[in-house]
């Protein structure tokens, strides 16, 4: 197979078709983009009191994130410093002031230090604060927990506004949203039989909107042109049809703006990805954010919560459904084509590569970027 | 374990057992045997009119074999030119004169033309021939589709004519048995747990036609001595029982022998092995032709074919199970054998492989014709 | 992640967390450990008549177990010494004074000798001899039936008296208990998803027995302190509770202790540990051998069989139930643990391993006696 000469021609090319699938590449991507950059594992809001704890999964790594008495919240590796128990096996729950290894009964108090150790804790050459639990780093932003299991990790606003990052989205209207003031309506789990990076080269562009989205079109027009990622232009976000209340199945508005939205945004989509493992979508209604989980090469594990305004929560004929069924149905067309996608990765027709067309040129970034995280 | 020293012994070895199960050397055989060989993979006649089409998997690869406006048959990787997904995600079907990927809506003519590309087509700088499908070589052979993925492919004459392929059966009674005319009266598909090469081995030696077979010997009597192949004269065939009429369960003849056979044709059953995936056998009233896919090192996919005269296979009383039934059982008692032999490739036992009786030794043609082939 | 310094601490490291993950060290521990150790396989008193045989795995090994005419018990590899068929293919059965290949029949005697090859045997040049089943080598001990795979195995007793391997016990209570002579009352399978060296150091301290086996603790109350093996004494066996009358769920005695013991054994237990793959339990009136087969790196099968008195057993109100549910229960407590523990130890947290507490340092022998085993 002769790869054609991409220099005379108007594509740019995609990774080669072993970085979708091959097991080495996706270690070493859990190493240094996974286990190094600061990763969203969830919610603040979903560790209401002291001792409620969720598990979750940052580059394979099972990392308790619990708040202690003082409502400060801590992460932990799920590791009994002794003989190495998973210490929490559900995936949340509500500790009473200390968890207790089921082992050998070593126990720790909720902000990590060992104050129980059978046989050993009277013991006088034994540092006790040596063997708290291995903590990990931890960061809220706009009501997010984002974690990071670098030993000395980057401040976490140097990966929020690195150029690189920002060139997928701008921050700006993100904190007129107040994410962190709002619910969690509805939420659900996908599971994609695809490589982590076919679904974020997927969000980085509409080219494919005109073919795999009909319905989505229909409220931003615009989007059937497939031309507009590539004028880079993302701050502005993209207008809403001219007869398009807002962003649901019906095109019609059935909850009120969200509180502090300047005027121009509520007839405004702005979709914003933050590398490696969170989109954004901000509506005038609502606001969507989609969790990335790579779980092995070809299989990715994707979450969306769709977030309301509490007060409109809180009203009896409160009803997500014209907004949920909006963004699943377009998750559901695009986990079709990623699948397909990630079956062709291992073909020798696909070995060099693929090509990005004009209207998705600016994806290459992305591969660029991925690149010299691996320093390949 | 030592190695029997085999010069002072009649035996000759087969292959060491991790030829069987190490998935490196079937990685290997994937490219250097069914990558660069011709390989069958159904009938023509299956393909009946313009568009029709059909997916099928040659070295790991997923071609679409399709038929264009004039009747022209071509074969493809399954592979958008774009960004790679997979185009025909069904394993057969008719298409409306162009085959479009989901994904983007590139769009390509039945021969493989790129013809449809938004907003790349109009580009100048893009040269739209370098982007067709890419195809693969194909030659029709007695109605049957034999397709080969290497860049430039041996004639297919050369790989049928090889002498070492002549080896293993004789073409000549071929043409009388007119395949291509022919229609499929019955089609069976096996999963068998075992290497391809086992399953080879198995159709190369009649040394297991008495303790394995013992309703095939009723037909032909030969087949328990076990000398069958032991004295390399195949051209001839072996001949039926002096009370068989026809190789059914009954031994009894409930169809008219195919037109333009030979007398000697008629009592006579000729077995030939096409290397690398294809064995037919050549009966009075019917053909059966078995396709071997390798799926992985200890997993093969048989298919077998039963194929009867068109005009035969209009009578309203046609009923095929006679000679279904017989192939049927014997295919299900070897595979039981092949199963069990598999079993044991990965012993310290079977580490410097087995041995083949005096009525086998031949097969050892096969051994070295593979070895050839990877260069071991 | 920085290592604790552990020369300060008062801790023994564990092995590091691949030892209990990585296919290679598994394999290698299959070739150094359990290809050329004594295995435990099962009770000769299971092989009952000339025929009787018995399918076993050793090291990944098929390996018949089976008794000829003179009585002798004999093993081979389950492997035809022709194209290498496994021979038999059931757990166990009742041969007819002989075993033949199902591909191409050929025979061998109960013995192992070739005594049957079609077209074959008549050959002048055929040393019959050398076409035997491979042997491979076995020790009755106590009437438990030990393989061993090396080609040339040391002495059965050169392991049983092994000075590391009486670290984990002293086999002098042994000869009391008569175990050839008691019989199978009750037998359990268990799957455990854990590296079988979790499961030999979980047998091989007793600092986790008051935290998870509260019912065992009320029949040995020594077993609440943790300190049992720590004193490193364990000749002595550990005495029951005072007011229990035996090793049962309710502490009552339900059988006349075994014939033969001294009357200090029937208040005591011993447990002891035969590397690398057998733990025998000692009790008044039954005895416990669990069996440790390694199925892959994070998969172990564990069988308990409850041995008894055949004259107990052939009382019609004989009912080892409350024998059984009691280990059966400390069983499946142990398994959780062990699986909580094999999930952490792909952890960067325990890249290092984790630590052995004063009351567990004796386990470090195992850690050592493996080490040495596989040259590391």
């Amino acid at each position: 197979m002769t790869t054609t000469v991409r220099s005379s021609s108007p594509f740019l090319s995609t990774f080669p078709g072993r970085y979708y699938y091959d097991p080495a590449i996706f270690q070493e991507e859990q190493e240094h983009i996974f286990g190094k950059m600061w990763f969203y594992v969830g919610r603040a809001d979903a560790l209401s009191s002291h001792g409620s704890y969720r598990v979750v999964t940052v580059a394979s790594e099972s990392i308790i994130v619990m708040r202690d008495k003082e409502g400060q919240l801590h992460a932990f590796f799920n590791v009994c410093r002794h003989r190495g128990a998973r210490l929490c096996n559900q995936e949340s729950g509500q500790l009473k002031g200390s968890i207790q290894c089921k082992y050998h009964a070593w126990t720790y108090a909720l902000d990590g230090r060992l104050i129980g150790a059978p046989n050993v804790m009277s013991d006088e050459q034994f540092d006790r604060l040596a063997y708290g639990l291995l903590p990990v780093a931890l960061h809220i932003w706009e009501g997010l927990i984002f974690l990071n299991l670098a030993e000395n990790p980057q401040p976490f606003e140097a990966q929020l506004n690195d150029p690189r990052v920002q060139q997928f989205g701008d921050i700006s209207p993100y904190d007129r949203y107040q994410i962190g003031r709002l619910k969690v309506g509805k939420s659900i789990t996908y599971e994609v039989q695809a490589n982590w990076k076919l679904i974020i080269e997927n969000t980085l562009e509409c080219y494919h909107c005109g073919p795999m989205h009909p319905e989505l079109c229909e409220l931003i027009p615009l989007y059937r042109t497939g031309k507009v990622f590539a004028d880079e232009d993302f701050s502005a976000g993209v207008m809403l049809g001219e007869q398009v209340e807002a962003f649901t199945v019906t095109g019609k508005a059935s909850r009120p703006p969200l509180p502090g939205l300047l005027p121009e945004d509520t007839r405004r989509y702005y979709g914003l990805l933050f590398l490696p493992n969170m989109f954004i979508n901000l509506l005038s209604d609502h606001v969507v954010v989609d969790t990335f989980q790579p779980m092995g090469p070809e299989r990715t594990v994707v979450i969306s919560d769709w977030l309301f305004d509490p007060d409109v929560m809180a009203r009896p004929d409160f009803d997500p459904s014209d907004a949920v069924d909006l963004l699943d149905l377009v998750n559901r067309q695009d986990w079709v084509v990623c699948e397909l996608t990630q079956k062709s990765m291992a073909s020798r027709a696909y070995r060099n590569g693929g090509n990005y067309a004009p209207d998705e040129h600016h994806i290459r970034g992305f591969v660029e970027y991925v690149l010299e995280k691996l320093r390949h």
